[in-house]
C-alpha cells in the first residue's frame, strides 16, 4: 500500500548477537493477513531493565502493567505484537495482558513481574488474546541469539521500513553489545504507529542505574522528535540488561566507568529516534529545528517544539519555501520569552533574519536549493539567553493527508 | 486563485449604519493589485473603546501600539491594511503605525493614542507607510455612514469571503445597534491570515464596562476556535461604542440593563467566529467538539482543543472516518484528569464508546452519513467531574496542505 520512505536508510545495519538475549519473531495473524506480527524475546537470570513511557491520560492496558513491573527491576522476557495495540479496552484489556504474561511465566518458568508486554496497532479493539497465547509456544521453541531485523518487522504497522541501530561500548576494560529496535510512523497515531522501542544489553547493570541512563538517553532522542505532535496512548522504551558480560558493576550512572557506554546508548536511541523521523507519515524531508538563546533548556525546548509542530511551518518547508515569518509566529505562539527585536533565523546555515529584521539581500538561491533538498537545517537564535535545545520532524505533505484520512475498513 | 468555501453563509447579510460612525475602504496598493486593502473608520466624540489582543510573544507593531492606545479607552479613528502585516518589522515597524497614527490624527484633529490602527498580511516585510498615509487623506473624503461589506472586503488577506454581522439589543428602553467584521482563515497563519475583529456599536457604554463585555465574549468565541493551532502575531478584536444612543450607563457589566446587548455582543462575536471557522483553509466541514465531564472549565477546554488541533482527528473527518480511537488519544494527550473506563464519546448524536469501551453495535450507518456532512458534532464526556466546553474547528485537507506549501513568490 504505501512504498518505503525516501528518508529510509540505504540498509539495514548488521546486527550482532546480545549475549543472554534470545529472540523470535513469526506470523499469528492477530490482524493483518500473512504479515509477521508478534515477537518474543526471552532473558537470562539476573536481566535488569529500565523503561520510560508515554504520558498519556489515556495509556493503553500493556503501559500500565509494564510500569508496575519495572518496579521489580528485574526482567525474563518481553512480548510484543503489532495490530492490535490493546487500548481503550477497559479491564478486559488489563486481563488480556496478565493472561500473556501468565503463559509466559509458564513456558520459561519466571515470576509475572519478569514479564514485559507491549502492543501496537488498532485501539478500541478486543485484542484477540486466545490467539496470541496459543502462539506463543511455537514461538518459545523458536529461540535464537539473531534475527533483529525480522523481529524489527514483526513490531511494525504503519512503518515503511524496520528500524534497528547498534552499538558497541566498553565499560572498564570489558567491551559490552548494545542492539535497538524502534517502530514509528507518524509520529504517534494511536491507531496505527505508536513509538516502541527496545534495548537490548549483554553489559552488567543495575536496574536502578539503567533507569537514568535510559531516561536521560530518552530525553534527548526519542523525546526530541515529533511528526504532528499526536501523543501515543501506547509508547514505550525498554532498555533489557542481561549482564552476561562481568563488566566492573557502577553504583551510580555518574560513574566515569559508564561514560563510553553512555555516549553509545544516546548514540543508539538517537540514531532510531531519527530513524522514526524519517519513515514520519508521508515525509519527504528531515528536519532539524535548534533554538539558542533562550531563557531555560525547557523553552529552548517549547520553542523548538513549536516549531516543529507547526502545521504552516511544516507546509512551507514540504513547498520549499523559505518562509520564515511562519517560524516567528511559532516562536511567539510558545509563549517564552524572546526578544523580537534581537531574533536571529538561519535556514541551510543562511541568514534570512537578524536582530528582528530580515536580512535585505540574504542568498536566496542556496536557501532554496537547501529546502529543495531531503535534510533542512532551521535554527533560531531568540535573544535573550544562553539555552539551548535541538529537537527533529518532518514536512507535512499531501501524503500525510492521504494516509491519514484514508476511510479506515 | 482559490474559490469560496463550501461552507460560506448564502449570502452577506444587511448591515444597517450604526450611529456615529463613518466608514471608507479604496484600492491602496500596499501589496495585491486592484484589490481593496485599507479601510478607515471614524468616530464621532465620546467613542469608547476594548480590546483584546493576541498572546503572541513575536506580536506585530500595530498590536503593540493598540494595546497602549487602549489605555486612555477613548477612539477617535480606526486604520487597517491587508497586504502587510507590519509584524517583525523592527522599530522601522513602530514608527510606521505611529506615522499612520499622526496622519489621521491631523487629518480629524484627535490624539494620537485616539487612533487605532491594525495590519494584516506578509510578515517581515516593511509596511510602504508613505504609500498608505498618502493615501489616507483621499480616503477621509468619501466617508459615509455605510459601506461595510467592502470594508470587510478591504481586510481580507486569504479569506474566500467577507465576515460580517450584525445584532440589535435594548438596553433599558433604548436599542442599540452592534456590526462586526472580520477577517481569518487558517486560524492563523501569520503572513496572510491573520484573525482581525472589528465591532461598532451606538450604544453608551463606558470603555472599562465595555471591556469587560468584550473579554467574556470573546473567550466564548475567538478564543474558542482553531484551525491549524496557530497563533497569528497580529490577532486583534476592538470594539468601539459611539454613544449616539443615549442609553442608561451602566456602571457595570453585571448591571441586569445590560443583559441584552451582552447577549446580543455573545451572538455576534460567535457568528464572527464560526465564519472564520468556515473560511478556515482548506474547510470542507465545519467541526464543534464539546467536552463534558472534566474536572474544570480549563481542563474541558484544553482537551477540547486537544480533539480539535489534532491533525489525526482532523485527517479522519476528512475522510469521514469515524475513528474515534484517535479521539481517544486526543483526550489522553491533553493532560488533563480523564477516566478511562467511564468515557464516553458520541458522533452526531450517536455513542460509539461509553464507560471506556466500544459500543459494539452502534449505528454505524447514521455516523458515517453524519461525517459525510458538512457539520460534524464530537462530544466527550471524560467522567471526572461537572465542566464544559464546546470549540469549534474545520477539517484538514489536501486544500490546506496545496494552499500553505504552494510556494509563495
Amino acid at each position: 500500500m504505501t512504498t518505503k520512505s525516501p528518508l529510509a536508510p540505504k540498509k539495514l545495519p548488521k546486527a550482532p548477537s546480545v549475549g543472554g538475549v534470545n529472540i523470535a519473531s513469526g506470523i499469528c495473524g492477530l490482524r493483518y493477513i500473512n504479515r509477521r506480527d508478534v515477537m518474543l524475546a526471552v532473558f537470562d537470570m539476573g536481566t535488569t531493565v529500565a523503561g520510560t513511557f508515554t504520558k498519556s491520560r489515556t495509556a493503553a492496558a500493556p503501559v500500565n502493567w509494564c510500569k508496575k513491573s519495572l518496579k521489580s527491576g528485574s526482567a525474563r522476557a518481553l512480548v510484543v505484537n503489532s495490530g492490535n495495540a490493546n487500548a481503550f479496552t477497559g479491564r478486559r484489556g488489563d486481563l488480556a495482558v496478565r493472561k500473556t504474561a501468565c503463559v509466559v511465566a509458564e513456558l520459561i518458568g519466571c515470576n509475572l513481574d519478569e514479564v514485559f508486554v507491549s502492543s501496537t496497532g488498532v485501539i478500541g479493539e478486543p485484542l484477540p488474546v486466545e490467539r496470541l497465547t496459543s502462539f506463543l509456544p511455537s514461538l518459545a521453541r523458536k529461540l535464537k541469539p539473531t534475527g533483529w531485523a525480522n523481529s524489527a518487522r514483526a513490531i511494525m504497522t504503519t512503518d515503511t521500513f524496520p528500524k534497528v541501530s547498534v552499538a558497541k561500548a566498553k565499560i572498564g576494560s570489558k567491551q559490552v553489545t548494545l542492539c535497538g529496535i524502534s517502530k514509528g510512523s507518524g509520529m504517534i497515531a494511536p491507531d496505527m504507529a505508536t513509538m516502541l522501542s527496545f534495548i537490548f544489553t549483554d553489559a552488567k547493570i543495575e536496574s536502578r542505574v539503567l533507569q537514568t541512563c535510559l531516561k536521560s538517553a530518552v530525553d534527548k532522542s526519542f523525546n526530541a522528535i515529533t511528526v504532528d505532535g499526536d501523543t501515543s496512548t501506547s509508547d514505550t522504551v525498554l532498555l533489557f540488561a542481561t549482564g552476561m558480560i562481568k563488566n566492573f558493576s557502577c553504583k551510580s550512572a555518574t560513574d566515569p566507568k559508564l561514560r563510553d557506554f553512555r555516549k553509545a546508548l544516546d548514540a543508539l536511541t538517537l540514531d532510531l529516534a531519527h530513524q522514526v523521523v524519517k519513515d514520519g507519515e508521508g515525509a519527504s524531508k528531515f528536519i532539524s529545528v535548534t533554538v539558542t538563546g533562550a531563557d531555560t533548556k525547557t523553552a529552548a525546548k517549547a520553542i523548538a517544539l513549536s516549531i516543529a509542530n507547526s502545521p504552516l511551518v511544516k507546509t512551507a518547508i514540504a513547498g520549499a519555501d523559505a518562509n520564515w515569518g511562519r517560524i516567528v509566529m511559532a516562536v511567539g505562539k510558545a509563549g517564552e520569552r524572546a526578544n523580537r527585536d534581537k531574533m536571529t533565523i538561519m535556514i541551510g546555515g543562511i541568514k534570512v533574519a537578524e536582530n528582528g529584521f530580515a536580512v535585505s539581500e540574504y542568498d536566496e538561491k542556496s536557501v532554496n536549493n537547501h529546502l529543495k533538498g531531503t535534510e533542512v537545517n532551521i535554527s533560531v537564535d531568540v535573544g535573550i539567553g544562553y539555552s539551548k535545545k535541538t529537537v527533529w520532524t518532518c514536512d507535512l505533505t499531501h501524503d500525510y493527508i492521504r494516509i491519514n484520512s484514508d476511510y479506515r475498513s
